[in-house]
């Protein structure tokens, strides 16, 4: 488990400025992994690490060997158009990287010289998804999700027996990940209108968001070697935002027997900047199970799970349609939540994915699924907050929704905060609706 | 769609002798492409083209230069540890190489003594699975299967009201995917026994197979571009045999919401012969849907998809237990059936699941899912082969079987066979059952 040390000193004051500015998301503390280049160049794509409002190019640190031992491979695997490699060196070789980094980036370090020449800013920058993701997998942490979303699929059943002892999950498809500011066309598939005996094909009319958090695998496990949850941690790369768009209507008729297809895979958004567990570190919540709840299987329980507890990261989803883009209004909050809500943990869902012997690969990414909040104002989806489309939000300039509309962007925002510890931004997550192609193509 | 051209000729005599024995599954009318090497070697994977019992070693047809043009250059891109830069390519490119070495491999080719330099027997290659799987997803186009499984877990609603109407899939795992001859460790996981209260944690009880094929596509298609009906084809590379193994009891108790999940993530295997649907075009079959069934939808329909038809593929699944291979029995067929009995066929597949914009890519993987045929013992699970573990099947030696046990392998055949048309094989797909790990780790 990740304990505090030098890195997180909130004292510690970095020689880039904009380190320091109040409400940054990328302190000195924080150092978080993107892949980028200059924008609308054709650079290389390569790792980097935001600080302030600059990025240290990695690539460029390895080339001028700012750092040596450990670090110094760390950061040139980190310099390929994909952190696959850097992931895969495993959770020593990350650490090294980030304390070399917390030292060379700190007033009066030796490497200010050579890091300096290392910075791009990022109004500069443009991003690409981080890692050649091998497999997609999308849990369903939030007990409140799962109630909410269950009681307008099967009102009379909303949430299923197993849900409280299997953290539950599904596969997701990898080719549609895109990075923030990922525009796509409304989906096309085929629906039951209500009360219609046949299905029709044509665009989505319930487009939908889902808000949750996105794990990249650092070192992954050996097909057949399952993950024990006391080790779990350790295969975690760090944390993105992720906007897991759904289409419920195509969802509704497809989903059975065997769970969500088409109405997910047409796009997923996921934030460029990862932030390490290391990171994290300060932001442990004591987590406890509601009173009543069945305690986990062995295999999901370990004394020193129970003591790393969960992570308090705020949540908040935004929203911006044309109009109100056009009328200058800054973007409607949709909801603020907190991961620490969720009932299953980051290493729960890593070993439970492991048991059968399923192996974990570098770059690989897990979905917490959609991160409501105990109540209904703090749900990370529009079915949930408008009541299944019968209570529109309204939005600033007399405008409501129930589901979004064309031109609608979504932003999704996360951080850590409190007393005595440096804030942890996430940066943001940002997406576009587009229209719907004309029709599907005969 | 594929028309009937020279390469198709059951008159074509090649100059490599095997070619020509009775009940050869690779003769000069097939082609299929495979990654290979010599057995134990440290060589080079690379692409292979099978013939009789030897292989076309791509990379040193290209090194010699054997074909020029548009074969030369498909040549060359399958002359890389996997297929995708050749799937990739298009139909164009894959038709140019099969022609070039359909012409090549008869007898008195100008190209014999050049390519004889290029033969690698089958008995000294082993095989890698032959491209890299971005994403893997499964089908459900057997609606005998459908009714069949979902009797077991549904008995009051067998075939649910979407399945007539959609292409039922959901999202594999790529990971976990291995070529024939993978063996791999009875899975762990959460099971409901029977009565109980409570789930334990434990091996796998009701192992079992699925018998289908998989069909690998070849060119993409750009995130938001649906492919139509009538181009789908285009976007098969190929078909091979895949066996979904299936963890029954972890699947009864995981399955909703979500879908099937770690129940199939430990392993899926897959033969290494990938078969060109060109090869195949002889063995094209009328499809017509039951009386009273929903004609699909518009996007899913079209004159030349209706003409174009089914593919009337042979297929066979075998068992061979320890005790039977001690006593040196053959293995014993559990089930024959065909291909042509799929109620949705693959470019349905394909024109659905991009049909929202999804895009899929080069070396893509889809399964047909379980490919049972009308009658029970064309049933392509022991789930419905043993009436839900009920019905044991008998074994030569006396052994039964209601689910598979440790050190059980499962061999799939497919192929092709009809007066005035050469034979098409798809060789073996082989898989063996090791023994669980002790205990789930902790």
């Amino acid at each position: 488990m990740p304990l505090l040390n030098e890195t997180h000193d909130p004292a510690l004051r970095s020689w880039v400025a904009s380190a320091h500015r109040a409400g940054t998301d990328f302190p000195i503390q924080n150092l978080p992994f993107a892949v980028f280049r200059r924008k609308g160049s054709l650079e290389a794509w390569r790792g980097g690490v935001a600080i302030g409002d600059q990025i240290v190019d990695l690539a460029a640190a390895a080339a001028l060997a700012v750092f040596d031992g450990p670090a110094g491979m760390a950061a040139l695997a980190g310099s390929q158009d994909k952190l696959n490699a850097l992931m895969a060196r495993g959770q020593p070789a990350w650490r090294a990287l980030r304390l070399a980094l917390s030292r060379g980036l700190r007033e009066g370090a030796a490497e200010q010289r050579q890091l300096q020449a290392c910075l791009v800013p990022q109004a500069e920058a443009e991003y690409d998804v981080p890692a050649r993701i091998g497999d997609y997998t999308d849990f369903y942490t939030s007990v409140h999700h799962a109630t909410n979303i269950g009681r307008l699929f099967r009102p009379d059943n909303p949430l299923l027996p197993n849900y409280k002892w299997v953290p539950i999950g599904y596969h997701g498809r990898a080719s549609s990940i895109g990075v923030s500011g990922q525009a796509f066309r409304r989906p096309q598939g085929q629906t039951l209108p209500p009360g219609a005996a046949q299905p029709v094909a044509g665009p989505c009319k319930r487009l939908d968001i889902e808000l949750e958090l996105g794990v990249f695998i650092g070192e992954g496990n050996a097909l057949g070697g399952p993950v024990a949850i006391a080790q779990a941690e350790d295969h975690v790369f760090g944390i993105c935002l992720l906007n897991d768009w759904s289409a419920r209507d195509i969802q509704a008729w497809e989903y059975q027997p065997l769970g969500p297809f088409l109405s997910k895979s047409f796009a997923t958004t996921i934030s460029p900047w990862i932030v390490t567990l290391e990171a994290l570190a300060p932001y442990r919540a004591p987590f406890q199970r509601p009173e009543g709840d069945p305690q986990p299987l062995p295999y999901l329980d370990c004394a020193a799970h129970r003591e790393a507890g969960s992570l308090d990261i705020q949540l908040q989803v935004e929203l911006l349609t044309p109009r109100m883009r056009e009328a200058g209004h800054a973007p409607a909050t949709l909801c603020r939540t907190s991961y620490r809500h969720a009932y299953w943990t980051l290493a729960q869902m890593v070993t439970h994915h492991t048991v059968n012997g399923c192996n974990l690969q570098p770059g690989d990414l897990l979905g917490s699924g959609t991160l409501s909040g105990p109540t209904l104002d703090q749900a990370g989806a529009l079915i949930e907050l408008t009541g299944g489309g019968k209570q529109p939000v309204a939005l600033p300039g007399g405008e409501q929704r129930t589901f979004l509309e064309d031109g609608d962007s979504v932003v999704l925002r996360g951080w850590c905060e409190k007393p005595g510890a440096a804030r942890i931004g996430f940066g943001l997550c940002e997406g576009t609706v587009l229209p719907a192609l004309q029709a599907p193509q005969r």
